[in-house]
C-alpha cells in the first residue's frame, strides 16, 4: 500500500521534464477472471483437439508450410496439425513483456505485464461529425482525427488506420498514412499489413524517422494479422506476418470473429477456437524469429441470431474477453483486445452504454493493448469526431480507475476528521485544501452543473458539446518537433514510392 | 462448471410456471475487490477510532440515547462514542441472508448471499421524457413508472419514492405510493421513511394487502435510511429505524456521502467514516430488535471541488462500492448501493458512459441490492421515463453477465468443429440451430442493423426509440390480480387516514 506512489511518481516527474502526459497506465488492481482452472484445462485441451485433429490452414503460402513441416508439424496440403502441446512450446521464446518505442521516447509504451494503453479505432472507411454527417473518409479526416489523438492525453497510442482515406488509392494510402502517423504525432503507431512490400515501405519509414540499427533492433511497429475464423490464415495476413516477424517487430495475431457464424453459439468453444488459432500463428512468428514480440489479440461480436447484425457491449463480449486475457497470461504473452465499441449509428446513448461496457470490461479484465478505444460507431465501419473525445474522456477516467486506490496515511486522513467532527462539513479542512488539486477525477466531457446553468448554457447535449471540443483541440493543435531533414527524408520517400507503385508523381 | 443448469433452472421453471420473470438474479461470478487484507484492517482500526474517540450524534431522540446508554456505549449529550469492536459484535444477530416477500409470492427476493437485484431510482422530484420535457413529478407519473417497472422483467423491485408525487399533500404521499406499489405492480417495494406515523402506515397497508400475521412474522418492507453524514443521525431518521426494527421489517443504513464535502476528499477516509456510520446505526437496529434485517447501505457522489456539484460515473465511485462491500461481506450484511447514476440532464451519451459505468461497477463489485439502477438523470433530481427502459436494458445485460458462463460439454461444441472445419461457417451447424434462441444476449434498445436499414426506418436515436417502447409497454400493460376485498380495504385505509390527516375526504 505504501508504495504507490513509488514507481508512478517517478514516471510522473520523467514525464512531466518531458512535457508529455504519461504514455501508458500502469495497473495498480488486480484483473478479473471469470474462467476456473477446471474450465481452463477444459478449454485449452479443446484447443489442442483442434489442432490436433481439425488442424489449421495456411493459405497460398508455401514457405509457411515448409517451415512448418521442418519444425515438425503435420503439414497435408494447405491444412496443418499440430501435436497436442506443440505449439505451446513454440511460443515460449515469445517476450511476456516488450517496449514499443515512439520516435519520442517519452512516448514509448510498455506492452504486457501491468501496462495497460489506449489506442483508437483501426479500420473504418466512414467518419461522421454532427456537421456534416456520415461521409467517406479522405486522408484530411486520417490527419485531423491524427491530430485528435496526438492532443488526447488519455490515448497512449496513433493507432494505424485510424480511417480509410478513401480518396487516395489503393497502393499508396499506406505511404500516407505512415507519414501522418511519424509527422503529425510522436506517438507510437501501428503497420500496414495489407500487402509485404506494403509492410516493407512502413519499416523503411520508421528507419528513416528513427534510425536504420535502432529499428534493426528494437521494436518501433505494432501490427495486427487477423485470421479468417474459422481456422483459416490466408495469404496477406501471413506475408505481413512474415514481414514484421523477420524485422523483429510485433505482430499481433487476433482471430476476427463474429460469434455463431466464424465460430460456435457459445463463449466456451470460441475460446477454444481462439486459443488454438493464435498458439498456431504465434509459433509460426517464434520459428521465423525466436525472440519476435507476439501479442495474443481478439476481436469477438457475438452476432444477432434474429437479424445476422454483429452486436457490441454485450455480457458475452465481455466473458469472452475476461476469459482470454487469463488464457493469454497462461501463454505469457501480452494481451490485445477491443474497447469503446459500439452498433450506433450516431453518438447517442446507445452508444454511451455499449461503448463504457466494453471499455470498462477491457480495463477489468486487465487488457494490455486496448485498440478501438476511441471513435468508433457502427462497428467501426464509421468513426466519430465527437466520440473520440467522448470516448477519450472515459479512457481517462479509467486510467485512473486502474492506478488503484491510495491507502496512504496521508490519504486516509484521520485529522480531518479530528479538525470537523460530527455535522461539520469538510471544505474548508486542511486536508481538503491540500488535496484539493489531486482529489478526485474531473472529465471534460461531463455536464455536472445544475439544470438551470446547463440550461443557460444553451442545454447542449454532450454531443454538442463534444463537438466544440473537437474544435477547439484542432485549433489549439501544435505539430511535435522533427528533425527537417527527416521530415525532407520522409516526404522524398513517399514521393518515390508513389512514382514507383502508380508511375505518377506525388 | 456442470452445475451451472440446476438451481437457475428450477428456480426459471417456477417463475414460468407462476408467469414471471425469474424474481432475482443468482450471481455465479465473483466479486472484484479493490482493497487488500491490509487495507482492511487499515480502515476497520480508523472506524474504530473515529466511533471511539469522535463518536456519532444521535440527534432529537432520548430513546436512542437511553437504549445506547443501556448497553454500554458511553453517552455525553447527543454524542454516542463505542469502545473499538463494541459495534461489531452487537451486530453479529442481523442476518446474513433474508427474504423480502412480495404479495406475490413468486416475485419474493432474496436480500444479500450471492442474490443482486436492480430497483428503481428513489427521490426524484422531476420526470423527463422527450416529448414534454422536464417537469415537476405527479402521482400520475408516480403510477406511470410504476407500471413500467411491474412490466420491465429486468427490474426485480418495486422501489419506493420512484418519484415524489408533488401534486399531492406531503402528509399524505405516502398512502398513495404505497397503494400504487400494491395495487398496480406485485412487486417488492418500500416503505416510507419521513415519519415515524408514515412507516406505520405503510406497515399497517402491506399487514391488509398480505395479511397481519404474516407481515408480523416476515420482512414485506425494504426501508432506507440515510446518515447526516459525517457523523449524524437525525430524529426522523432514527424514528423511521425505530418503527421499522421494531415490526421486524428491513432497514438499509445509507450515508448519503458527497465526498470532499460531507467527507474528506478521499476514497480511503470516506470508507472509514461511511464503516463507521453503518455500524453504529446498526447496531442501534440489533439493539432494539435482535435478528432484524439490517443491510449495509452506501451513496457515495465525489464533489467537484473545481464547480461544487456531485459527480457520477467516476473512478473513485466505482472504487468506493468495491471496498465498501468487501467490509459489508466482513460484517455479514447484504449491501446496498447505487446503480445507473448520471448527472446528465437529459438521456444523450454522457448519460449513457456514467450511468454504464455506475452500473457495471455496482455488478462487479457484487452488490446485492442495487438502487437507482433505471430512470437516474441529473443526479436524481429526475427519473426519465425513456431513460428507464434503456436503463433497464442494461440490467438485463449484466444479470446474464452475472450469471456466469456454461463451460458444460453442449457449451463446448467439439462436434461443431469437425462438422464445420477450417473455413466454413456455423450458422447452419447442428449445434447453433439447437442453440439458436439461448445463445447470446440480445437487448431490446440497441440498434446493431445496417446503417441503410436504420436509417430507413427514420434514422432514431435510441432515446426517441425508447419513447415508442415506454409508449408500447404502458399500452400493454395489465394490472396483476388483486382479490377485491384486498383492493377495497387498501381504498378505505387510504380514504380514513386521508380524512384523519387532513380532515378532508380523499
Amino acid at each position: 500500500m505504501g508504495e504507490r506512489r513509488g514507481r508512478s511518481a517517478r514516471m510522473q516527474e520523467r514525464s512531466d521534464r518531458n512535457k508529455v502526459s504519461a504514455p501508458y497506465v500502469l495497473r495498480r488492481i488486480g484483473n478479473v477472471s471469470l474462467i476456473s482452472d477446471e474450465a481452463v484445462a477444459v478449454i485449452e485441451r479443446n484447443a489442442d483437439r483442434i489442432l490436433d485433429e481439425i488442424g489449421m490452414d495456411f493459405r497460398g503460402d508455401p514457405e509457411t508450410l515448409e517451415i512448418f513441416r521442418a519444425a515438425g508439424a503435420r503439414v497435408d496440403g494447405e491444412r496443418v496439425r499440430f501435436d497436442p502441446g506443440w505449439c505451446r512450446e513454440k511460443i515460449k521464446t515469445a517476450p511476456r513483456v516488450f517496449t514499443q518505442h515512439a520516435r519520442n521516447s517519452a512516448r514509448s509504451v510498455q506492452i504486457g505485464g501491468n501496462a495497460q494503453l489506449f489506442a483508437p479505432s483501426f479500420g473504418p472507411p466512414f467518419v461522421h461529425d454532427m456537421e456534416n454527417g456520415r461521409r467517406y473518409a479522405t486522408i484530411h479526416d486520417f490527419r485531423e482525427i491524427t491530430k485528435l489523438h496526438y492532443s488526447l492525453n488519455a490515448v497512449n497510442h496513433s493507432g494505424g488506420v485510424v480511417v480509410e482515406p478513401v480518396d487516395l488509392p489503393v497502393p499508396v494510402r499506406h505511404l500516407h498514412m505512415a507519414h501522418t502517423h511519424l509527422t503529425l504525432s510522436d506517438k507510437p503507431f501501428m503497420g500496414a499489413v495489407t500487402a509485404p512490400e506494403r509492410a516493407r515501405d512502413t519499416i523503411a519509414m520508421a528507419k528513416l524517422a528513427m534510425g536504420e540499427d535502432f529499428v534493426n533492433e528494437n521494436c518501433v511497429l505494432y501490427s495486427v494479422v487477423n485470421t479468417n475464423a474459422p481456422l483459416v490464415m490466408d495469404e496477406t495476413m501471413l506475408w505481413a506476418l512474415k514481414e514484421y516477424a523477420k524485422a523483429g517487430q510485433c505482430t499481433v495475431v487476433s482471430p476476427f470473429v463474429l460469434g455463431g457464424a466464424m465460430s460456435p453459439v457459445t463463449v466456451a468453444a470460441t475460446l477454444a477456437q481462439v486459443l488454438a488459432e493464435v498458439m498456431a500463428c504465434v509459433s509460426l512468428i517464434q520459428l521465423i524469429r525466436p525472440g519476435a514480440p507476439s501479442v495474443f489479440g481478439t476481436f469477438f461480436s457475438p452476432l444477432s441470431l434474429r437479424t445476422g447484425a454483429p452486436t457490441f457491449g454485450t455480457p458475452e463480449g465481455t466473458q469472452f474477453q475476461m476469459c482470454a486475457k487469463t488464457l493469454a497470461d497462461r501463454l505469457g504473452l501480452p494481451f490485445h483486445s477491443v474497447g469503446a465499441l459500439t452498433a450506433s449509428k450516431v453518438p447517442d446513448a446507445q452508444a454511451g452504454y455499449e461503448s463504457q461496457s466494453q471499455l470498462m470490461g477491457a480495463v477489468m479484465a486487465g487488457v494490455n493493448f486496448i485498440i478501438h478505444a476511441t471513435g468508433c460507431l457502427e462497428g467501426l465501419l464509421t468513426t466519430g469526431y465527437e466520440k473520440i473525445v467522448m470516448d477519450a474522456d472515459r479512457c481517462a477516467a479509467l486510467a485512473r480507475f486502474a492506478e488503484g486506490i491510495d491507502f496512504s496515511e496521508a490519504a486516509q486522513a484521520m485529522e480531518a476528521f479530528k479538525e470537523i467532527g460530527p455535522g461539520g462539513h469538510f471544505l474548508g479542512a486542511a486536508h481538503t485544501r491540500e488535496n484539493f488539486e489531486s482529489a478526485f477525477w474531473l472529465g471534460e466531457m461531463s455536464d455536472n452543473g445544475t439544470y438551470e446553468q446547463w440550461t443557460a448554457e444553451g442545454g447542449l447535449w454532450q454531443h454538442d458539446r463534444a463537438t466544440a471540443r473537437v474544435k477547439q483541440i484542432l485549433r489549439d493543435y501544435e505539430a511535435p518537433e522533427m528533425d527537417i531533414s527527416i521530415r525532407d527524408a520522409l516526404d522524398d520517400f513517399v514521393a518515390r514510392r508513389t512514382f514507383e507503385i502508380t508511375g505518377e508523381k506525388a
